[in-house]
């Protein structure tokens, strides 16, 4: 229903449209230009629609102003403004996210913090860095080109890295690195109020606590509605000395899937099972394929399709595997051979290691293009992301549900997924305009876990703060002790299956943390609860 | 100040003596009795006594009564009865803590949680599985015979697992498997009302999510302010194929240390800084050292003398790590060959291997009686732990500082450490009826980090909720970034520090979620805030 009324009704979120006068008291807009100058306060029509959607179909939301504070000073000198004036105030960074996250549905201004850029208190010792909102993961690491190390987080897009935190970003890489979560070991945050909050203590980067609360933890992935992330203190990683990637093939997804969960199970390490299905490969010989293998992707058979003809990559319509082995040259040989004979066991086959850097590039801009390559299917049409996590044992027959479900729906959405994880999306390619296929698109991710996110914008949200009073059938991601969000967060459009998922007295405890820390409710308002 | 007066003029903690009366609305008595039965409900002086204290120097505090609930629901109705008449409530795991957490320093009922001990949702695949508080860190491992995967955090008693979770515990193993945190999937939470919370959602125990606020974050290290932690999901691990363990000397702390910090950085993993040395080996086939070296424990001259003469090992009193490697049979001889040399490229010596189960066990369980190896160096003394933790960056000099001060200060404080985290304990041994050294104990405690932990009970906190105005001088851990508390937690004793650590808002935040999930103050008064 919600994403029905979405897409054919074009329901107005939020209290104006896209291109409506600013209603802010003009004393605060006065206030404003007097922090941060007159450039760099907007409430030109055209600085606010940019600013009124991320990557999602969720419809335009513009705010009343956009201001880009130089420093934290200044933000805390306008989000005091606003908190004085009962104004909404809305952080933005790089508009890549995938849930609506910065659409101003109730107006307020917008932050733009891409002029807050300080890189600091890098350690190479400490394997640690301090940033700001306008750094963005790529700048990260060509900044630190000649320090051995990265930030191994990668969602895809090249978003803030400040913003990925605000999330709870994870991507390809996090099932050898982790998600933001673990890889954040502070947060400087502006509170609604304008007082600056450091979570684990000023100046602090210890690898571990006790003392207290882990206030890290519960702004990471607060998708801005608690308060502005204006600094995060990373946790960095050594670069492998060499890497080597491989594209493998599946006679099915079931093989392919069943490949990933035998070789890293739950947790990202070589399971018992391997030697208990006497593969005759001592364990630990194989217990450093899985600390390489994890950044393996799964595309099924439409996606690797799809990618290799938008990618003009040579690559067979199969089920595949995207493998990624770190290691020594010496080492890779030997890890190279014990992953083919993996493959091998599941009836797979690798079509060719790619060591080159610009080799290994290609295969996986492919896969960060899968997005592109799926609307590519159908030109003309939209598109939109599941985002379903499940346990990892759980994930063969989630997935192949999933795939007949497509089928019986007659829907395209090609499948790719950090299967890892037990994290998958569809991306549902359909056209907007078709009131059955639409139907067809609501009902299967229902079904599935979730519609809606990931998608061009068009439509507004159907799940709005008045709900609609559907009463969501049973989902299989839920029913199998999964997440309706693996990485890409609640925002606007899962605000109902949060419910479903966690229940009224986890909702109301969300709901009272967010009355402690942002009683007036002025931070992103309209998100996540 | 703090210390002192409480080791010279045993301060009352709350509001009763030992021995006072139960002052419980017999209403609500019997009502606890109406739902647990009468031999579930005590108020006996000596059971009351007994669940007033855990293992550290805090003054006993008994709560009013003590309960036993059978299982969740017993619990709730429980819950609900004192929230109802507004009395304090105190889960009680196994009383092995190390900051007073269980001290009903405002009376109170107790829970005690040992007959709620079902392990339940054990998942081989998903390498997970749910306990209740009465399920020991053992008594899971016992019960993992068999499976493959075990429990691997290890704090050194044999803690409930749910305590642990409640405590934010570490130890021996935290750097190579984490601390509880990433270690905890799932929560099930009885709040102080009575309602039942998952903090991840009912059932759910997916790798990753991003659907709204951590809350499971949240409560691991709430040290029982926020509710009863009544079921912890936890993330299992696969047992090691083959384990061999070593000590290490040195001919000094500082080689001992600069050979941890060298093998694996602040991340647990090798560091590039490895080549750039030009040690002559390829860094990766050094990068299965760490992973394997990493639970390696510091222990200085004093405590390895001590610790020597305890467990009657014979060991040299001198500059120690002790190691432990992971991996397969034929891997361990490659990685022994490593760690000799990296230990040597630090002056240091490998002095046996240790391969067979009970002379790994000889060793480990010599250092998990440091405690008592450092008592019995001045019989008749009182003892406690210290519990700093900085960066790894600034580990030798904060080390090396403080056993310079110590040395200054004249006292006996054997250290040991975790120190792949940056966390060391001193275990400060000293006459507490010699005022002149409880000062010295007090001064050197305020200079490192903080004083009062660890130590068995003797006297009340000085720390209490009045305060005493004291403005504390700059401690080295704070100052080199570092925080008061790497894994005991802050309980009674380090309050105030916590303040400090913090700063006014980062408290003002944590206060204000404490008054959001606990508005009447119920849930173990008088801790951590």
């Amino acid at each position: 229903m919600a994403l029905r009324r979405a897409l054919r009704l074009a329901v107005a979120v939020g209290r104006r449209g896209c291109c409506s006068q600013h209603p802010l008291p003009p004393i605060l807009l006065q206030a404003l230009r007097a922090v941060a100058g007159d450039p760099n306060v907007s409430v030109s029509a055209a600085v606010r629609q940019q600013h009124g959607h991320d990557e999602s179909m969720h419809r335009c939301a513009p705010p009343d102003a956009v201001v880009w504070p130089r420093d934290v000073e200044q933000l805390q000198e306008m989000v005091a403004l606003c908190h004085q004036h009962r104004v909404p105030m809305l952080p933005y960074g790089t508009g890549t996210g995938l849930e609506g996250g910065v659409n101003a549905v109730q107006g307020g201004v917008c932050f733009n913090l891409s002029h807050m850029a300080a890189i600091s208190e890098l350690s190479v010792e400490d394997f640690s860095v301090a940033v700001e909102p306008g750094v963005t993961r790529k700048a990260l690491n060509a900044y630190l080109r000649g320090t051995g190390l990265w930030f191994p987080v990668d969602p895809g897009a090249d978003a803030s890295l400040c913003g990925m935190a605000a999330t709870g970003a994870s991507g390809t890489n996090a099932v050898r690195y982790g998600t933001m979560r673990p890889n954040v070991l502070n947060l400087r945050v502006v509170l609604p109020d304008g007082s600056v909050l450091h979570t684990a203590g000023p100046g602090r980067s210890a690898r571990k606590s006790a003392a207290g609360y882990d206030l890290t933890s519960l702004f990471v992935g607060s998708e801005g509605t608690l308060g502005f992330l204006t600094q995060a203190t990373l946790r960095l990683h050594p670069l492998p000395e060499a890497v080597v990637a491989a594209a493998c093939t599946f006679p099915s997804v079931r093989d392919a899937v069943s490949c990933t969960v035998q070789a890293w199970g739950g947790n990202g390490t070589w399971m018992g099972r391997s030697m208990a299905l006497g593969w005759g490969w001592e364990r630990d010989s194989l217990s450093s394929i899985p600390s390489c293998l994890l950044p393996a992707e799964l595309l099924d058979e439409v996606m690797a399709g799809a990618c290799s003809r938008y990618s003009h990559l040579d690559l067979p319509e199969a089920a595949m595997l995207f493998l990624e082995l770190h290691g020594s040259q010496r080492g890779l040989a030997e890890q190279q051979q014990q992953a083919e004979e993996l493959v091998q066991l599941h009836s797979g086959s690798v079509l060719a290691w790619a060591w080159a850097p610009e080799e290994r590039e290609r295969l996986w801009t492919a896969r960060h293009n899968a997005w592109f390559a799926a609307l590519a299917l159908r030109p003309g049409c939209q598109g939109y992301s599941t985002d379903v996590c499940v346990p990892i044992s759980r994930l063969p027959n989630v997935v192949l549900e999933t795939q007949r479900d497509l089928q019986d729906s007659g829907l395209t959405g090609p499948m790719v997924g950090h299967v890892g994880d037990g994290n998958f999306h569809c991306i549902l390619v359909f056209h907007a305009d078709d009131p059955a296929e639409a139907q067809r698109v609501h009902d299967f991710a229902e079904r599935l876990g979730r519609w809606g996110c990931g998608s061009r914008r068009v439509q507004g949200s159907g799940d709005g703060p008045t709900g609609d009073g559907h009463i969501p059938v049973p989902r299989r991601a839920l029913a199998a002790g999964g997440t309706c969000t693996g990485e890409h967060g609640v925002g606007l459009g899962k605000r109902a299956l949060l419910r479903e998922e966690l229940g009224a007295v986890g909702l109301a405890a969300m709901r009272r943390i967010k009355d402690a820390l942002d009683p007036l409710h002025l931070m992103n308002p309209g998100k996540v609860l």
